[in-house]
Parts: structure tokens; C-alpha cells; sequence
């Protein structure tokens, strides 16, 4: 295969990140919330970008903005990621997906001998689900994983609906299924983020290839005890639901260690909540995470065996697992892995390749087309709040082994058949 | 010494008691949290009872209502207890030593030969602290162990100022010290209550003398991490603030099972508090109890050590022991503690003493004047709730060995010279 790959220019990326950031962000953090004005000015911006180059734009019925580049092929190279932001967010968590994905367009608009397919940008609504509670929405309902009447009737902490919050955006959720026709004919679907975490840091690195993103168990325990009086009830005769709680946490920290995965309990809401009274109710969130599904899947049953093991020993009663959220382990097609692989150790001499412990949009397109994403570093591993950043050589280095990749996938590098 | 007790009718508290509740309480429970309208309604039935009575009643400068029996001599022994209730509270919380102080004037009252010592009743002002969050306030401000200034600013949740409440039941916070002097001549002060806590019932008893109240020590401790994803940030990268807790909660237990006391961690604030948070910061309480002093600050000492071991483990911060309330253990007078336990025995056929691990009123009054104290038992333990009962059968054997142990130490039985 000839080399043909167009060179993308990091700084021009950089450049549209900074202003961007000028106009949505502040010492505060991004002001980016999906269906929020803050976040339909972020789109704005991408759309005056996308203004300067030869494609056209469209949003589709489920509120995803999609750019393609005019003259291409059968088959289409998806980029991208999204605009929106957690309140008080990052200036580059999705950013630097989109506006990277910008500078590939820029770059194969001049020239267009060098790819086999079309090229497609895609900025995705609602990846945070920040104000519905509703995360990976605009990928979701495109791919049909999430349905109009599973979201529809999501209110924000106004009370707002979800449906009418997106009407006023100009989207019908009724009608968000149709989109699902962009994904026809897609060849590959590629992803540039930051890893939220500090496993690149740490290793001295600046960029890595991803291997998926790791299955996903969120769930609650409700413990059960007795309130009683701190100076009047013997040990003996206590039922502590906090004790449970504060077991339990420790225990998932074990089980999460022993099988290699991550656990966390995180959220922990104690009744009556006096410090004269003894716990009568604690409900605990449990969130497991591992690569491997068999791994989760045993993780979940020792957590529980565990829970019900606890709430007997302290006299408790014990309810649970309630769902909160559940997310298979989504690999990413390994040819296009190691095509990921190959471009960061070109680019930057590093060649790691690691899980994905959040998801991504790439988490859905995952199940439906092949899928990689490339990570650069994050700063202490932050990220979803204002301190988030990387180091601009490692964004550099980032951006050029996206850029890398996307133009050997575009030359037809991934495809089955090359 | 000739035994000439007149006899208690417990009947006849039983039946204040149900008129109490009747008209101050319902099926939320008891509506007399002090200085608001349902507790001067409580203490209008009060003045109702001893208005039946030879009794010149007086109200001091702390807001205590006092009720002296005509006809007394130098000294005076003190009987009662409070009206007042925590919100939702229970029927016989304060209410059995305030009613069954009645019922010792009472008989009394037609039974002059038979005491040596003038007779008077005390209705303590918010023994609970429920709504300005300063317990023992009455009784604290009558002895000098609280200043005017150490609660004059407090603001209940609607930003009342403890001083402007007072003022609105006709209470001048500055000037309640000069209520000190209703305890010069004190003798004896005698208190029943109901337990509070499940020792009696579990021992299958309905009475018991108190030998003192525990020592209290109730601190906050906080520990601080790094809030992080609980998808992105490995097990040995994190500092989990709710782990530090977790691990200070189970360490507590022990350290008080140990010491044989109490140790109790009822009130957990989590922050950020997200199922997907490695938790930031955790401030936990410790309250711990001892009726030995020497026993109480060794506990004190271990669990500081636990705290600092564990967040250096965990490599977190710790800041703390901030302290929230801290009282000396309060052992009773010796010679009244074995009238009651002997009372006791006569009307029950139990003799036994028990710590109290609650605080009343009568702690406060062991500092100054001789104390002792009769428990019923409780029902399952619970207290501060609209669930609080004690078996009539039980009310009346704590009622009659009350009116005995009363009636003995107004007839001199607990005199020094005697």
C-alpha cells in the first residue's frame, strides 16, 4: 500500500479548541450542556467551521450534526464525538473528538486522491446526558439501541420534558429513529478523546490505542436496620445499616482488585443521618466495570453473595441489586485497533493500548459497525470538571495519530477485504 | 426509722399522662418541642394539675416552672423532669418525671408529717435542645454550667435567634442566671424517666436505678481525597474519602466493644456523592460513651490514631477531632443510688443499677446537688419516636418505687447525718 496519508495540523485544532473555549467556557468550566443555549452556540461554532470546507451539512432527526465531504465513495469513514459538556466541564472531553475530526476534513477536502471513502464528520447530541439523566443519547437513538419511549418523558430538575426540551431545539423525538439510515453504509467509525484518567500519565505517555470500553454494572443496595439511641442501645443489640454499607464498600474494593476490574460505591445516602442515632437505612451504589463480561458477571454475583453475607451478620435486612445502569463490554474491531496501535507508535514512539473505564459514543457504534478510538493523556487524570487539560504535546501528538489513522482507514487500510 | 411513705397511686399519673398525650400529641406523636405553642399548651395542663395543689408555683429566670408545697423546712428535695419533646416525639420522654413529680406533691400534700424536708417540683425548659440544638438548656442555665452568651445567637432552621424565642415565652436569656439561687438549699434532686434503651426489657424488667450518666464525647472527623471516574481511575491510583469512613466506622465498633462502651457513627456526609464518583471528601461523626472518664479519653486516643493511620494508608488528609458536644461522666450520689435501687427492690423484686447513656437533667444536677435517678424500661428501646411506650405495668412499678424512694429521702433517708 502507497503512503498517501494528508498530514493534519495539530495547532489549527488547538487554535479552534482555545476559541471555542473563549466562547463557551470560562474559569468556570464549559458551558456546553446539551439542549442548553451554551451548547447550540458550541454548535454554531462547529457549523462556522464546517462553512470554510467543501461538504454539506445536515442534522438528522435525532439531533446528530453530520458533515460530509462532497465526492466519496460507496462506503463512508465516520469521525467525530460531541460538543456537549457536564456542567462546569473540560475544555476538550468531546471538543477535541469534533474539532480534530474537523481538521481531517480539512485536510482530505484538498485532497481527494488519497481516500477510497467518503468522509463524514459526526458531532453527536447529548453524550453526557447531563440534563436527563440520559447518557450516549444522540448515538443511541441514531443506532437504534435507545427508543423514543425510553426518554421521551425524562424531566431535568426543572420538571422540563426531555420530548419538549428537544423540540425546542427543533428535534421530534418520535422521529429520531429515522436516523438510523446514516449508519447504512458506514465503514468505520473513529474516535479521538481524552482518556479521563490517568493510566497514560502515569506511564510517561501521550497517546494510546483503545481496546473497547469496559462492561458496565450500576446498581443500588438498600440496607436495613433499626434506629436507635448512640448512649442507650448495646453494641449487641444494634442492626447498623451503616455498618453494612461500610463493609460493603470495602468488600467491593477486594473483589473489584481480586478480578482485575473497578469498583466503586460512591454514593451513600445514611437516614436518619444524626450523630445520636444509629443508621436505620443506607442505600449504597455499587458501580462494577471490567473488560471481560464472564469477569463482570462474577463480580456481580460476589458483590450480592457479600451484600446478603453483611446484611445477615448485622441483623439487617438487605434489597438489591436495583438496577441503575448496565453496559455490556464493547471491544473495538481489532483490525482497526491495531491500525490505532501502528499510528501512535509512529507518531509519538508509544504503542500502548488500554481499556476504556467510561463510555463513549464509540460504546454504540461499537455494536454496530467496526469501531477504534485513539486517547490522548489527561492531566492528574481529571476530567468533567474545570481543571481538566492535557499537555499540548500530547494533544499534538493526538491529533496527529488520529489524523494517521483516519487517512490509512479512508485509503482503505480497515477494510476487510485490503 | 419508722416507715411512714405516704403511698404513690400510679393511676393517677397514668391517667395525666393520657390526658397529656391526648391533648399535646397524636398519632404523628408528641407536639411539644419547647418554646413553641404546643409546649406552653403541655405546660398549661402542668399548671392545670398543680393548680389542684397547696403549691405556690413560680417560674425562674432560665424558664423554669417550679411548684413548692406549702409547708417545708430548710432544705427542699427537688423532683421532675421536662415536658418538652423532640419533634415526633414519644408520650413518656420527660413527661413520666414531670407527672409522676405531681403525684409525690400530691400525697404529700396530705402527708405533711411525713417528710423532714421541704418538697418542691421542677419542669426543666428544653431538656432537649431539639429546636435551637443546645440540650440541658433550663437546667444547664439554673446551675451556671451555661452562660447567656454561649446560646443567646442560636437560630433554629427558620433563623430565629434563641434569645428572640425566649423573649416571646417571657424569658430574659441575660438575666437566667440569677435562677441559680432556687438551688441553694437543695437537698436532693430525684428524677424518673423512662430508659430510653433496651437493658431492662431484654433483662425482663420493668425498673432499675441509675448509677450516673456516661461520659459523651462527640466529635466530627473529615477526611478529603481526590474526587475521580470511578471508569477511568485504577484501584491503587485513588484516594477514596468514603473508604477512610468506611474503615473509621468498623474501627469505632471495635474500639468501644473493647473498652466496653459505646461508639457510634450515625451521621456520613459524602462528597460529591455520584454513583460514578470516587468520593472527594466524607465528614463522619464519632460519638463515643464511658462511664469511666479514664476509659473515655483512652477510647478518644484510639480512634484519633485509627483516623490518622487509616487516612495515611488511604492517602488522604484527615482534619479533627472537631468537637460537637462533650460531657464528663456524671456518677450519681452513692447513698441516694441504694435508696433507689432498694425502693426498687421493694416494689419490683429487681435491684438493679444501670448506666444511663443519655444525658438528663440529671446530669446536669449531679454537679451541684445530690442525684439520683429511677428508669422504667422501653419498649424495644426506642425513644424520640412516636413508637415510644413502656408496658402500664412497668409505668407503675417505676412510678410506685419513684414515690417511695421520694418519700424516703424527704423523710431524711438520704440526709448526710442520717
Amino acid at each position: 500500500m502507497t503512503e498517501s496519508v494528508p498530514r493534519v495540523d495539530a495547532e489549527r485544532v488547538l487554535s479552534d479548541l482555545d476559541a471555542l473555549a473563549a466562547r463557551t467556557g470560562g474559569p468556570d468550566g464549559a458551558r456546553r450542556v446539551a439542549w442548553t443555549p451554551g451548547w447550540l452556540d458550541a454548535r454554531a461554532f462547529l457549523r462556522e467551521r464546517l462553512a470554510e470546507l467543501p461538504v454539506d451539512v445536515a442534522e438528522d432527526e435525532a439531533g446528530n450534526v453530520w458533515a460530509e465531504l462532497r465526492g466519496g465513495g460507496d462506503r463512508a469513514v465516520v469521525v467525530g464525538s460531541h460538543v456537549d459538556a457536564v456542567p462546569r466541564g473540560g475544555w476538550l472531553d468531546g471538543a477535541l473528538g469534533v474539532l480534530a475530526a474537523v481538521e481531517v476534513l480539512r485536510v482530505h477536502a484538498a485532497a481527494p486522491a488519497a481516500r477510497r471513502h467518503a468522509l463524514r464528520l459526526v458531532d453527536w447530541a447529548d453524550e453526557e446526558g447531563a440534563r436527563f439523566g440520559s447518557s450516549l443519547l444522540g448515538s443511541g437513538l441514531c443506532a437504534g439501541d435507545v427508543a423514543p419511549a425510553d426518554v421521551r418523558d425524562l424531566r431535568d430538575v426543572d420538571g422540563v420534558r426531555l420530548q419538549d426540551a428537544l423540540a425546542g431545539c427543533g428535534v421530534d423525538v418520535e422521529r429520531a429513529p429515522a436516523a438510523r439510515a446514516r449508519l447504512a453504509d458506514v465503514a468505520a467509525y473513529l474516535e479521538l478523546h481524552i482518556e479521563q484518567g490517568p493510566v497514560l500519565e502515569d506511564a510517561g505517555e501521550s497517546v494510546g490505542a483503545v481496546l473497547g470500553t469496559v462492561g458496565l454494572d450500576r446498581v443500588a443496595w438498600t440496607f436495613t436496620g433499626q434506629a436507635a439511641h448512640a448512649g442507650t442501645t448495646p453494641l449487641d443489640r444494634r442492626r447498623d445499616a451503616f455498618a453494612c454499607a461500610a463493609r460493603l464498600a470495602l468488600a467491593v474494593r477486594e473483589i473489584a482488585r481480586a478480578e482485575g476490574g473497578l469498583g466503586t460505591v460512591g454514593r451513600v445516602g445514611v437516614e436518619p443521618n444524626f450523630p445520636t442515632a444509629v443508621a436505620q437505612r443506607v442505600v449504597a451504589s455499587v458501580d462494577l466495570r471490567h473488560g471481560d463480561a464472564a469477569a463482570l458477571a462474577d463480580m456481580q454475583g460476589q458483590v450480592a453473595a457479600q451484600a446478603r453475607t453483611i446484611a445477615a451478620d448485622e441483623r439487617c435486612d438487605v434489597e438489591g441489586p436495583a438496577p441503575l445502569f448496565h453496559a455490556e463490554p464493547a471491544p473495538f474491531a481489532a483490525p482497526l485497533v491495531e491500525l490505532a496501535r501502528a499510528a501512535c507508535q509512529e507518531v509519538a514512539g508509544e504503542g500502548r493500548t488500554l481499556w476504556s473505564g467510561a463510555l463513549h459514543d464509540a460504546t454504540v457504534m461499537a455494536r454496530h459497525v467496526p469501531t477504534a478510538m485513539v486517547f490522548s493523556s489527561s492531566r492528574r487524570g481529571l476530567s468533567h470538571c474545570p481543571e481538566e487539560d492535557t499537555d499540548r504535546d500530547h494533544l499534538r501528538a493526538a491529533i496527529a495519530a488520529f489524523g494517521l489513522l483516519a487517512g490509512r482507514v479512508l485509503a482503505g487500510a480497515g477494510d476487510a477485504e485490503s
